[in-house]
């Protein structure tokens, strides 16, 4: 967001540690993060588990974009599922319960012992999900649990894909949706545009309710053309990475653009394009510029299954993307990632 | 070059004034260039008019990339003249003498009194050309200036182009050439594709022969198809600002992976588009993000003929890119630009 904003007449100043990435391009602040708020117009992130003080701060200055109604809804999955079913936007048959104990009874008793267990709190990137086709015993270690949880009906899609949208106070704007591939609930790459005309209208409709102002992600599961909503991230999104370089203007510069009120800028996809996540790989593997556009998140320590940069690669049509996308993963992941 | 590398897996340091724009993007230095200079792979540079010891110092430790050599051509106009000229290229007649009368007396006895004289150091954007049409004594400022001068013919050409090339120790590539509108030596606005295979072809001869690497930019004068180099420019080049957003990888990014020898990425223009340079412009014009992408330097101060951004457009034909660069045009220059 940084790189791509700053071309714009913009300071960013970023509550971070010191040793984070954003602060080799950008001034950092933590302790004394009062006065860097008071002084800024304008304070966003690109991630919903983020400090509270700050982000309170934030809000009661009337500076937080998008706000924190929609942080609340992302922190508790039980809230943000509530809320879709209530708003009447379509969704996997779920349950919301307290205690994990209660969560094993009820993939026992009212979904045969095959679902997803979500823990409410504290989730992403496929943490605090178990997958159950059965074995329930396996997953003992929940009984203890307290908090709420949701149980929530294993969704035998075609395929998943998702959509990023963009409102500002006065537009609203999509790029075309994606196919998306992941692997134990975290995106291993995806490509598009992969259009299904519905997302839109529900990313029109989902971010019109919430008041959104923002580059929102939206993840579907898709069924015989139909549409569930998995999950929405209220930020810019990982399945949106390729706008860098296959869009005028990107999801991240467009999420500035929204949250400062500027023109929002076209979302027209210029070229077929993917992305290939670099997930837990120490070393940046520059022999991939040949194929794409390596982004180097510069982040401390690779861990597994941590995102330590993404490869955008481009192509005249989707077959040349995928072909592009297998000889990333060949070249990354001789063994498939190890996730 | 800052904003479209980080994304490498490198880090930036720059010498540069505290309060100079690359500052807020990167760590920046200046007294202490010797350590600095050290502990850096490679040492690059975005204008050729910059100081001589942190120059001197990166090339004996054989860090500099472009070299010396080719700065030093830039440097003196004459040299950078007699050598294209030596090794065979296409260029304006022009005579290199010694001295502001012995310049004023060639134009008047060799050149009819019409052409043009340029101080051979120190220019750039325009600055120290002089354009003669027969008015010889309104030149008489000249008579008591030292130093080398080029006067060239009066170029009667059918437009201005130039073509940006990337050579590395492995590697050539050129993006397709634009039409470029200068007015007063200061390029306006360019678009592209807009092509000339001869250009190609002189780029790569020129860079090979150099031994350069990096991003090169060379202007030319066309008549009836046949080019004429006007200059070459050792580094990105602002006719080449709009590989930014009509290519998968940006002049700039190439810059740094042909300094760094990687692979370059290529050079196919998605799309058409041009560039509006922002000529003397105080305040950023934030409405005209509607039209295209605003890049606005952060330069600390406006005068008059100084870039202090650009907004790059694109669109489906030259046609339409011509449209949004009247359309913009308009908005910023309603009486045409002040130079």
């Amino acid at each position: 967001m940084i790189l791509d904003g700053s071309k714009l007449p913009i300071s960013f100043s970023v509550y971070a540690d010191k040793e984070d990435p954003a602060c080799r391009i950008a001034s950092c602040f933590k302790e004394n993060y009062k006065k860097e708020i008071e002084e800024c117009d304008v304070v966003t992130f690109e991630f919903e588990h983020v400090d509270d003080e700050p982000l309170m701060l934030a809000n009661e200055l009337d500076k937080l974009k998008p706000g924190l109604d929609v942080i609340k809804l992302k922190r508790a999955r039980h809230l943000e599922k509530e809320y879709l079913r209530r708003e009447g936007f379509p969704t996997p048959r779920f349950v919301t319960v307290e205690g994990g104990n209660e969560a094993l009874r009820t993939l026992r008793d009212e979904f045969n012992g095959v679902g997803v267990i979500k823990r409410s709190e504290g989730g992403y990137d496929g943490r605090g999900q178990f997958f159950i086709k059965g074995d329930l015993s396996s997953y003992n270690f929940l009984k203890e649990e307290k908090g709420y949880f949701v149980v929530e009906e294993y969704v035998n899609y075609d395929y998943e894909a998702s959509i990023i949208a963009v409102r500002s106070e006065r537009e609203f704007k999509t790029y075309q949706p994606t196919f998306n591939y992941n692997e134990k609930g975290i995106l291993v790459y995806n490509y598009g545009p992969f259009g299904n005309e519905e997302m839109i209208k529900v990313a029109e409709d989902l971010t019109q309710k919430l008041g959104y102002v923002g580059t929102m992600g939206i993840e579907f599961f898709v069924k015989e053309g139909k549409v569930l909503i998995n999950e929405f991230s209220p930020r810019v999104h990982n399945t949106g990475h390729y706008t860098l370089d296959a869009a005028e203007v990107s999801q991240f510069e467009q999420h500035v653009r929204a949250v400062l009120n500027l023109d929002l800028g076209p979302t027209k996809v210029l070229v077929y394009a993917g992305t290939v996540n670099l997930l837990g790989i120490s070393e940046p593997p520059l022999n991939l510029v040949k194929l794409g556009n390596l982004y180097w998140y510069g982040k401390r320590e690779a861990k597994k299954r941590r995102k330590m940069g993404h490869i955008n690669v481009i192509g005249d049509d989707l077959n040349e993307v995928r072909e592009k996308i297998d000889n990333v993963m060949q070249i990354l992941y001789p063994n498939g990632p190890d996730l």
